[in-house]
């Protein structure tokens, strides 16, 4: 039995997430998910809460039909415990997905196995362009799995992201 | 579309709580699992770290077949948010499920809709007795759902529990 | 110009503290009273919020005609910073007024100016008083200000203290 | 009764918070006022301590005539629980006064009455440009109320604001 | 080249102590001092801050002529992650030296070398009672090595211990 | 006795810092140096952890004999009261050592003795510049002591910041 985690901030989860996701459900018996930066929530960069985000996950990766599990990773400011802090959330796992450097080195001192992922159609799918064309409401339907839509607008989503972006730094 | 709450420490996940949990789900359309004091671990009370229980917790209820959420949620020093600080990492939901009357008191103060729900077989069931037969080796076994048996033998819990209760507290 | 501070954890604010801010109100020409464990509320020994008592002791302390400030201070867990921390929260003051033999240690490690103030009718005024007296509605009433008996009246006060205090400890 | 709540740095309390406090001086029975980043003092943006912040509020809105509580209101990570924070700290409040964007979602999520105010001679009377007359030691003083000007002085603040300005990021 | 770590509060440091340490010093080429609880001070349990417990460890050690290091360890809320806090603030180590059955658990399931030592004289040298001789003034000096006993006069620490201790809970 | 205290990130230890100590070496009985930003590591500004930079002190200032004192001082949110932190975690001090003009300001403020040192070779020598030769294989072994040199190598920390530097904002 392998159980492997894929870790992202998923502000929104989008297509780009999904392939990744989809590849490594068909290597892995078992997933963890887990949403990083998960307090952060109502600021340019993260608009969405963690609560918000887990329902996006979930429904998304129904689809592939692994057993998964779901887990929200707060950001610390200590970076040497953060892979420890992760294995204490999260059901043990034997095998990390990430593309970013910093997560690599991480696992990588700690000892853990690394895998890295290919990041599908990475300009265009990568969460910073699909929050631009919300808040410029452009066709940002299109880069998201359809729950993922739904949620976002049963939330009243695009709206936040607007109002947050007019935000002057004062408050 | 109802989405009901249920919150505790599932330390471990025992019967009571599965009968509990089996009430709810035929109430509700979607459920959320709340792990309370997430953040604890090894400690008399506490032994289970939180990724732990949300494999326990998770494994346990996938016989009800009704859509679920699993969330961590840290203990706050201050009361006077913690409704708000469990809206924002959970999907949103309809009614609260406690016994407790605090938790019952909060959720009301905050305007929510909260359920008493009954404890069954209380006395036998409530975790201190569960954690009590295991640190003695008496049955603890018939007192939980077979998955989370095969997850604390997997976890090697029961010298755990022991270890941790020989501790003084000079640490 | 002499400015004089008094912390208390106000809960509630009762004759026993009126009589001593009545005797600093003599001694000074202005005064700060300071909120302690200001983030604990809807506990046994801390039932009310840091709003509430602010409330409290603001509308109680009127009648003196001293210009007053009401700051909140929150626990720290280091003690040898608690000095410093309150200095940074509160409008700079002269003198130091405390019962707590652990708050006259420490401002006086810091070489701060304390005096301490006799405690009148200890016994039946202290807050433990007051607050069991709430929860079994007996007389309360006649141990507070006017002006706080109205506010705990306004905010339901007493169902809470008798709420809490059935809680068990499984949250 | 209306109790209404205004939030601000008050970095420091100049004459455009004034007329604001005012306007709504007029509109409401008593106000709260809120002093935002509370923790912070020492810095460029946030040059005064929230005691000190404190005092200036204070006494420059004594010639209002309106009861009238200042609360220290310190930065969350968590958005999401920021409105309960607020709401934990100060005297319950009917109504809350902005003009920042991010105060007024997170206010209208909550489901809370908010007004927004018109902010006057905004350019020249906002906090950074007081602060750069303070640092240059140009005309600051008829930025705001006599009372805030005398008590910066006292504090000897136009020093610490240009000592703050000379340090590098090597601490 | 072998590390040894040991972690105790030493409140104070005491002979017990001093023959673990000078035991170990006949086993490394190295040793780590931790100092445990390095928040806690001016309580009943943890009188001396982490920087007098530094003075006090750093002096008495001095003879046994090792190489050392003395690191302050905070307490952490979550068990799960106090062994990679350690070995993020320690240089690294090889072998790890308690008589803590929690600490010797933690740092077992972190895959780590852990050996028990034998406590000298327990309820004698033991901290508790240093502290009970302190606070009634009886024979504590011949418990702690003498460079021990001289920083305690210098920074006054008997006084400390007496008037934390009739400190009462309302603080 | 006079005992002196200098507080640097020491990211790493370079011959910059080693001078300054060299001078303040004659100018007090004993030293305590202070690692500041001691939770950060892995970041491009601050690579190494605290045990490691511990280590990188210990060694490297040895030659001067002089019995000395290496703390680690976490950042606070709180500038008001870093003071008062440093003060409880260090051995007491009766004069600090420091170029950075914020340092000075706070110590001051609190009515402390603060020297100015002269920083040598300040552009070849700051910690940015070792950085950046670190990441670039340029010669970054000149101008750290030897010591510091065979730490850096030993961990591996060319590679660690090679890393850590590929690293986008993504985590």
């Amino acid at each position: 039995m392998v159980r492997g985690i894929y870790i992202g901030r998923f502000q929104p989860y989008h297509n780009g997430h999904h392939k990744v996701v989809e590849k490594i459900s068909g290597e892995v018996d078992e997933m963890v998910l887990g949403i990083g930066s998960a307090g952060d929530s109502h600021t340019k960069k993260n608009p969405f809460t963690a609560g918000e985000r887990m329902l996006m996950v979930t429904r998304a990766i129904e689809e592939f039909d692994v057993p998964s599990y779901v887990v929200q990773i707060e950001d610390l400011k200590r970076n040497s415990i953060w892979v420890s802090h992760v294995e204490s959330i999260s059901p043990s796992f034997d095998v990390s997905y990430s593309n970013n450097p910093l997560v690599i080195q991480l696992f990588r001192e700690a000892g853990k196995e690394i895998r890295q992922v290919p990041m599908f159609d990475r300009e265009v799918l990568e969460g910073a362009e699909v929050r631009r064309r919300m808040e410029n409401e452009e066709d940002w339907q299109s880069l998201v799995p359809i729950p993922v839509k739904d949620i976002i607008e049963e939330i009243d989503g695009i709206r936040r992201i607007q109002k947050i972006n007019e935000s002057d730094s004062e408050r």
